[in-house]
């Protein structure tokens, strides 16, 4: 078996391990798509974000989808050939946070390809994978592996949006077009905004949110005034998400956000120098969203029923031979949304 | 009629003015309390805050209370000799957010005693004061007029309460204990909070919070550490309020805040250069407060039937004579709490 | 200038009135469309409902649209030629409830077409009606005067929608499929509801929900079982919105909803006879809901925009003339969804 | 060991047991208090209520405190001889309700004393009782096991408050004020409530209410109208606690409770044939109100403290060889409030 294993930093390696046992409960696939995600990218370009440091070596990814091969004795609900999207969250069910029904804040989260923990938990990009079987979603056979495996970022743009209440007419801005902020203008669209407009600091990127429902995209590299506009009276905006990890964004969603609203803090950046006054006399809700939980089954459900269609986001499928090559084209917001690894 | 007029920074002056006159719908009242609140100790010390400059004299005051003395023909429900508290906040009733019922956000706001809008509006600290009847709320002859000065600030912490929603059995930080402050941990009691933590770099300020209905108060001058032990699991407190305006403070809250818990800002301060990811991995609402609505009716209420007793927060009433003297002592928080004067 | 006119119960005259007088702030409307609605169809077969009765002959209509005639001097935002949703409802924004947001429940309203007040308050099928500027929302051209008429009892789904909160990916059944229950589907489809499933007693309805985005459609006429199937683990549904006004749907809805799920009820049907132990051991939250506020505006835009699409709800549209032959045809479930006069 | 066992309606016997077996994890409680609650005396006078029959002997009782006698080796946290309230709610922790966190709403819970499930689950009026570890909340000396067992009503109470969001300066009516009715008033003194009217049948009743923080209590079987007078504007009160189990009851308070207040059904009553209309033309929200969960701890903390007083709610203690007697009282309202058990 395949697999993607990063030993630090630009050191990615196609490696060969036996493959994985199946236990009960368990069911078996074989894996056909991976997304690269961004955090899999900051492991990749820097070996980790933050305080979170690749300690050994790992098998990168968490967007995956693919073909279930077997299943253990006694699982029911799936079957051998099913086309399943992969949830990569497995919360204990059992810590304070799971007992209130906030799994995805979980202390005991086993989260694929992440090195927050030690030993590190190991991720999905390889040929063939185990996991539980609540862990599988079947869908149907007119969605492929690709459409399948961006259920993991839906899921994360829904998880945002459930943060902010419901969007019904409500108007929109979502900064930062990247395939989070591009999956959150979906998301917006089917929840039903009122008008979404979206910026960014690349063409690209935002002819392609255009077509996943945004009323309007700015380019605000270009045009950095074009948001003024949406400032009078306190603000236009009623909830913005902020998916570009940048201070000077979210500076700006203060100004256009109409008091009351809701910012969406999506991105984590750095630090993020805040004049706190605004934040205070306009009784902006700035709130953070992290993962999902729920979500994900919604997210497979909406993917399987095109109810919201990512296929506008897939820039390129590379075969994981090429999985350094896909990482670099990744790493190019000018050219790439979505790049897959796969894995057949 | 006299009144504490200020010229600029440190330009207090006692005037002698011509009595206002009472039009239709409106009353005359004898003022006899008025607190000095950190907006007009920034007016005394500095001729302003933030981007807000005095630019003509103005009479400073907005917590004030007194005695009806004369009621316009027609005028109803209240009567010459009763104590009333008076509401310094006057929205328009008919803009986007008045008409959304969010009154405290109007965008024609006239509030007492702010240099926001040029002409400034005039405040409260003089010896007659003609209002609208809406704006003035009878006190039972149990209450004295500096119990019911509280009102307004009272307001204050009761609409950052609402912002917070119940806090009924929640373990709460209140985090900087200036009057705002006390008011908050007296107001989170009397909303039946679980468990109130507050601190302060000054002794006397917790001190006088113990006696309002915290659980326990800290010195974090004194022990700059004390508030690590609640870091656990994510964070031990459900509910935090700012109330310090200090960017450090609020990144202590950052830590000390549970997964979903909410931080409700109501200090100002400067800028905040706050850890995004903080916020974003923990799900944290940082939220806004700003001034009160219904919350002003609330307060008078509570203060009626001393159901929230502020007398332990009244440090001292000096004589409109010693306006300058009182402003001096305002600003000392080694000393005091909340200083009035006596318009008698 | 033509008008239909109610003398009492079934004696639907079309008479001739002097035209109407325009004044400041206001707009000439040419009407074209105006939609029969289940209380017009009230007072028409029964001359009221409930304890509201026709005192007084009463122009009927609220449903109605057309194009602006002339504007007075100084009006700004509308021209001439323009196509306008009309919309009914006028609070006074003042007494308690425009206070704070509410002006759906306004206590002075003054609603077109109905008999609450005395004098009543006459309605809008006529060929010229004068309305507040601010009572008008131009559409495009593209926008018949047809669809156009939607916007109050879509207004109508989408204040309900509000009371239910955000339906993102929720299961959703509406009981009901008349034209309110029909643009509750149409809505709860345009907000991302996850599964919604409809019931009638009438195929004709059933075959029309599933056009604007039902899931399911059942005939409890045919199968008054089938929703024992969603009754397991207690219940199914995380939303149910009664249009039926029945109380032995709203009995199924106890039933079928899950444990904390909420159930709007749009109905008013008469009494209902309801076992409490259900909805207190279940901890259903019943809501009701009536009318509309800010969703008039959000309807006229929904339609604008064609992102509902209510052209399969429109069953006949008749002339003026025709008009007691358009309240038969609308009053006989079996053939009719919405019945639209034409006054052109 | 003594327990009383119900062998069907007014068949109560006092039984010699063997003493419960510790297992791991456990504790051994010498119980001292047992309150009987109004599910206690419908088993007691009629067996049972609605479909839920006693169909083998049960040993009644989960309002019960005593004091640890005993820990299974490795528990922490308690130790014998500590006070403790005994929490009578086990879910399962892994059922579709528990993992969103409304345990209370468990699929598979086993509640002490209920008929609900078969074999039933055995209650606590007995001498011994073992409980899980998790299940107690040791409380200090200052409190008496009569006190303590108030734990359970007080958190069926609490949860009833939860339901209905932040009362803080909430006008309150709760009507029915037997000894959830006496606790919610007591709890929404605590939380806040701006002001609080009961009403019930009983001037007892209405005497205790008075003591723990009703503002005004009214025997409404001797003023039937008094409440017409809260009627004007659609109602008075925001919220009400229908905590009589009355249709009549419902009714009145869908007059007095103005739009878009809410009412919390506590009580479980038969049948209520309401007027939908009222429920729709005011959008008052209905919520059910079942059990707890989280509260319980809440309870016994404010217990702990005496932020709730319970102790002039306490009727009588009478030892369980005068079960019979003591359930007898119980079950006259006008002599009884809260009837407890002693097992010393």
């Amino acid at each position: 078996m395949r697999a993607a294993v990063l030993h630090s930093a630009r050191d990615l390696r196609i490696e060969r391990n036996a493959p994985p046992e199946m236990g009960a409960g368990q069911v078996l696939v074989r894996v056909h798509a991976g997304g690269i995600c961004g955090s899999d990218l900051h492991y990749y370009l820097h070996g980790g974000f933050g305080s979170v440091r690749l300690k050994e070596p790992m098998i990168l990814g968490h967007e995956v989808a693919g073909v279930i091969e077997r299943v253990a004795t006694g699982v029911t609900g799936v079957a051998p050939g099913q086309i399943v999207a992969i949830n990569p969250s497995r919360p204990c069910h059992d810590c304070r946070y799971c007992r209130i029904g906030l799994q995805n804040q979980c202390l005991n989260m086993r989260f694929y390809g992440s090195a927050m923990p030690f030993p590190h938990v190991q991720g999905g990009f390889r040929e063939l994978l185990v996991c539980d079987a609540d862990q599988v979603i079947p869908l149907p056979e007119t969605v492929s592996p690709y459409e399948a495996a961006f259920a993991e970022p839906l899921a994360v743009a829904l998880h945002a949006l459930a943060r902010a209440g419901s969007l019904l007419g409500r108007r929109v801005l979502v900064a930062g077009a990247g395939p989070i902020g591009a999956l959150i203008v979906a998301a917006a669209r089917a929840a039903g905004a009122g008008e979404i407009v979206a910026t960014d600091l690349h063409d690209a990127a935002l002819a392609t949110v255009l077509k996943v429902g945004a009323d309007r995209a700015i380019n605000i590299a270009k045009a950095p005034d074009a948001l003024a506009a949406f400032e009078a009276d306190k603000g236009w905006f009623d909830t913005m998400f902020e998916a570009a990890g940048s201070a000077e964004t979210l500076l700006t969603g203060l100004k256009v956000v109409r008091a009351r609203g809701t910012i969406v803090q999506v991105g984590q950046g750095a630090q993020a120098s805040l004049p706190m006054s605004m934040l205070v006399t306009k009784e902006i809700d700035l709130v953070g969203t992290f993962r999902f939980h729920a979500e994900f089954a919604l997210a497979a459900d909406f993917i399987a029923r095109r109810r919201i269609d990512v296929r506008p986001l897939l820039t390129e499928v590379l075969p994981l031979a090429d999985a350094v090559k896909a990482f670099e084209l990744a790493a190019d917001r000018t050219r790439a949304m979505k790049v897959q690894l796969s894995f057949d």
